[in-house]
């Protein structure tokens, strides 16, 4: 068996909604991958993290399937989760778990698969877990980094280099957000120009990644579409963005579906010490919360020891 | 006097509806600016072009007007038009014109105020010519290159490094569309839907113009939300794309608010191939055209001998 550790990512970063996302340091999956001769798919769960066992309700399965059905494969695949990110926290955890267990298949076989054609059987466990195949999670916990998914027909995966020391700061309060209702909650159609203020902010993230322009990322971390809506899903959220931003947060926002708030700052220092400023928000709340602090992974999934 | 040139541009590039604009060697406004001490602003026009001159009529007054009345200025300018793109054209023809007159005057008061401020000038020219004083035009024409509006509170010009090699092909049908019927017949709102694949090939453009990476670019270069709606204004839009598209163009899109229409390619050689093959197509409609090929202008508005 190969040990794996799969990142937790922030999808949509503020203007980015449904495109752009990065990876995290931490937390992440680790989970084990080896063959096995009984023909299955075989999910073992040493995590501690409540998980869905049935193979049609587990996303790791699902994914390892698709990946299994396009090489007309029999191969039967055992994998133990040893760490968990929290389910419905917003940071990705259903895109690390589906994502895992095909990157690791994929090294015992001996690469038989680009790391693109893995983000599409890995999309199929978030059709499960979510309702719709998006990559937007998948393709920075595969690639690392922050990725673009452009589009999807073909899918087209875009790495966008960013400052070398860009950090995140991750508060997740406990609360549950289902992914199907914070998708459901939001308009169908939206005025022309706040879409042309989103995509202009998007082009400059972008590009302000892209040339290590701190000033431009934090300008350009606006979003006027989701987060109205959605933040109403999290109490405290303008708090935490207030705190944040005043502490010198490049940028606040909501962290994929919710309830995860992220925060973009230059340096580790001031990620921990926005952090700290965070602390005291959903205590005073009495509501349970984790917080991370993490540089952005700049590896993605990878074997470890 | 001195002699000052001022690019045409193509605003939008397909997916960067209100924020993207590149300039282009050519065509350009050509014009001389000098101070005159009757204490009025003064517009001749030797272009052969028609041109408003009444000074409540005339971008480049009310241009200079705006930057002279930012310094509490009674100053007398002469401007003298020596070459004029085309009205209507859509490839920035108000935008050369009050871009022309503030940049001269800048220049011959010593440089009293930077780039971005003579945007903020030259934006109430195009305020006359089109109702709203956006700076999808005016910016690339000022900075040269590729250039993103990223916002407008505060106004925040970013410029995107592109390939060396990048060309463009312009044809121009002579027909009417003014920039407020084009405006008009744009949708209130868009489908959310719409609107994510347009700002994910939007990024994917950034992304590839600042790599260098041209399949990136063409696969980027996509107009899902303003081309099908104006392009019914433009005869023969569908012939012109579709030929310079099987002719190797990147993308093919309306340039502004057309008539104009825009090929990008790789290379000159290309855009001249390309426009060779465009050329039948509107003498066949019997509508007089004219065509340009010129590589990115990356100097933007200039002084000339």
């Amino acid at each position: 068996m190969i040990k794996v550790f799969a990142p937790a990512t922030v999808a949509n970063l503020a203007c980015g909604f449904d495109v752009l996302g990065l990876a995290l340091n931490e937390p992440g999956d680790i989970v084990e991958v080896g063959l096995n001769d009984k023909g299955i798919i075989e999910v073992l769960n040493e995590s501690g993290v409540a998980l869905p066992l049935e193979p049609e309700n587990n996303v790791t399965t699902v994914a390892i399937q698709a990946m299994l059905d396009t090489m007309k494969s029999k191969q039967g695949v055992s994998v133990v989760f040893k760490q968990k990110i929290h389910l419905g926290s917003g940071i990705g955890s259903s895109a690390a778990s589906s994502v895992a267990g095909v990157y690791g298949l994929n090294e015992l076989l001996g690469r038989p698969f680009n790391k693109t054609e893995l983000v599409t059987f890995a999309m199929e466990g978030e059709k499960l877990a979510s309702g719709s195949a998006h990559a937007d999670n998948i393709a920075p916990a595969i690639f690392g980094g922050v990725t673009l998914v452009r589009g999807y027909n073909p899918l087209d995966i875009v790495e966008i280099s960013y400052p070398e020391d860009l950090a995140c700061v991750i508060v997740f309060p406990q609360i549950e957000v289902k992914t199907k209702d914070s998708r459901s909650i939001l308009p169908k159609e939206i005025p022309l120009k706040e879409a042309i203020k989103q995509w202009g902010n998007l082009a400059g993230l972008v590009a302000g990644l892209m040339k290590g322009d701190y000033k431009l990322i934090g300008n350009s971390l606006h979003d006027g579409i989701v987060e109205p809506v959605r933040s109403m899903l999290i109490p405290g959220f303008y708090d935490v963005k207030e705190t944040a931003m005043k502490a010198g947060a490049l940028g606040c926002s909501i962290s994929g579906a919710g309830p995860s708030i992220f925060s973009l700052c230059q340096g580790l220092e001031k990620a921990a010490e926005i952090a700290e400023k965070l602390r005291p928000i959903y205590k005073n709340l009495n509501i349970d919360f984790e917080l991370y602090v993490s540089k952005i992974n700049n590896q993605g999934t990878k074997i470890i020891p």
